[in-house]
């Protein structure tokens, strides 16, 4: 059953080891059939290299295997909270990518600081909530879908216009129309983490006693620009 | 029309994703032809691979399509901007590549800290001042353009000496004699904006209580080179 | 003899260069046959490019060695420590990797920042003491090993439950049931050090004077999203 | 004449790309042939790609051209003045690799932090003085050369012990025995320069209200290792 959709979200998974997003077996991606009401995810703990799509596995929305050899990620919960709860979204991914992680690690929302965050996301990034450790307990990947959903209703966000959130200590979750779109906002996320770190570093930065000399500055410019310019070869 | 042209703006597009400079549909290359007065631009919101010659867009300098099926890259209005005001300028660059958008949101010029910077320019490479709220709301990629073009003049920069730009909050721009140097010059930039921000850090850093022994630091180099060595193979 | 545990050991050197953990002939990966008592380890300073099982060196547990053309690595009474005395390993793994290495060289245990680190070890990652003058200058490399041993020992922690450990002022060892394995950690342990040092970073970051204006914000998002989105092409 | 050197300085050279130590045209290597006193060199500004043996110059060391249709380096001045002083090197290069070129540009020393360093140089690798605007102002490659020369005499360091220097605000020289060891120097600076700076900004670094939760270590650690282990696939 589901088998392009199986084909369509093993490709997925195998965009988050091209974007470079995943090491070893970290990672997963999933994408709902609405009508259906199944959502095709990722095995537990298989290596990407030589996974197929048969490897996939078939849930429906109340967490029941409906197909598939394998244990479905152990994420699943979160990704099944995130489908019940926010329904416009068609995918969902998960990644250790290591800016997203460290600024989850950080425990902070990612500001807003550029255009290439506007044309992602309207607004900060945020961090949700740390799960109390009776959550954590208890049903730890279903309270991780719970706490990403509290938090985007708690601060009035629509998850189609912030397509991503921090797990506090842990890591990303994105979604997106597909499981496709999920995985790009994964990489687009990254992206967006290390220019916000960068962002800060260099807006804190002084420079005391770091500048060319102007006299250096003229040797270098000028040795390979304008008319008395003597590197490389003539013509 | 212009086919040989829209061949090489490909290229320079192609050479950006080389460089590592884009991820995703991100950044655009484009040229002049001076004597007809016609730009080739890369189109809007397409994938890099699979993108062909065919589908550079042909634009005139008043920001009218003239041949091509797609819409054009929506920075456009820039790139126009920028062929009217600096005459001697043949290709235009931009990217969203990570240390130069950085320098952009933090809103600072990227200061000459060494050769590499003088090789490529001569002085700072200006950030833009900030857009109003007037000048995003209508108009936004001609203001964008317009922005730029103030800046080199208000600080007498010549655009053939410092090739290139950060529009605030945003990323580069860059330029150069034809298309190929324009995406040469997205490299250089992005390479200079990373060296300055580790410049920057490097200067500021102390370095309390680190420091190898110097027992260790003999025995390791001292296992690895001279008579007594052992490390690797004899003879 | 141990043909095929020369071909996996083999295999796991090759592992730390396609995982990006070492340049040139640095790091070294060994698997003991605990049933035999003997270690096959990687030659001294031979380069990985054109390295065969062949080129591995068989030890005993008392350092002599059993076969091999090649001198064993210079660290192999290291291993051979670690295997005498952590009884459940099967692997170990020596690499140069960059943060690893820069957290050794600062001294510093690696703090379990996020869940990263938390499926990997059970705990911070020990930096172990410096050696002591006379440690570096007599046999130094089983002294290497004691230190470690003596860490583990000092703070109670079970080899298993934290399979690394940072060599003070040197780099990391990784251990686990094979060398496949351990070559793994080795890769984790790079990932969990990038990560908590950026994580450090962001936490003790300010954002004064940065963040987009919300005109740039509304312009850029809606530009590319909704009823008014003008990025791309249509349909 | 020279042909076999010719193409082990164009394989050195093309080394250098294979690090991942230069882009563009940047970066050049040579070898002397100190029987005969004469030094293959890259010729100035000509591309890596479809660079030939017979693209190498053959210079003297008085600095006039022997063989070769092509300009050499324009560096060249400083690779003949280290030839004459430092006489037991056969290979120098120059890169302006990221690392080592930012802490040439903040003007510092490369303090030996760790082994890695130990293992490559007896001691931090020098910034040499800089230039005045005289020495830039004539025979400015030259003199580059005689500031190189003049560090290490000033400082009593033998060039074997330390084979690398940064010229202040500029980049590295590297050197060795000959120029395919000149060019795995570069790479072992560069590691060493990145390693150096990540270690103080992780010597610096507090880590106040990070760190993960215990009952959120112990769900991580658990869910993945030990018997009640529900990560993964059984058996």
């Amino acid at each position: 059953m589901l088998e392009e959709l199986k084909e369509k979200v093993l490709r997925a998974n195998l965009k988050l080891v091209e974007y470079g997003l995943v090491v070893l077996t970290w990672g997963n991606a999933s994408e709902i059939d609405r009508e259906k009401g199944l959502v095709v995810i990722k095995p537990s703990g298989v290596a990407y290299s030589g996974m197929t799509a048969d490897d996939m596995v078939v849930m429906d929305l109340d967490g029941n295997k409906v197909e598939g050899r394998l244990n479905p990620s152990s994420d699943t919960p979160t990704h099944l909270e995130l489908y019940r709860n926010f329904k416009e979204i068609g995918g969902v991914v998960h990644t250790h990518s290591s800016l997203a992680c460290s600024w989850a690690q950080a425990g902070r929302d990612v500001p807003a600081y550029g255009t290439t965050h506007a044309d992602f996301a309207y607004g900060a990034v945020p961090c949700a909530r740390a799960l109390t450790q009776e959550e954590v307990e208890s049903a730890y990947e279903l309270n991780t879908g719970k706490v990403i959903v509290e938090e985007f209703s708690r601060r009035s966000i629509d998850p189609r216009q912030i397509p991503a959130v921090l797990v506090h200590r842990h890591g990303p979750f994105t979604w997106g129309a597909d499981c496709l779109k999920a995985a790009e906002n994964a990489l687009i996320l990254e992206e967006v983490c290390k220019m916000a770190s960068q962002t800060e570093q260099i807006a804190a930065s002084g420079n005391s006693n770091i500048g060319i000399e102007q006299y250096l500055l003229d040797k270098h410019y000028l040795r390979k620009h304008g008319k008395n310019a003597y590197y490389g070869q003539k013509g």
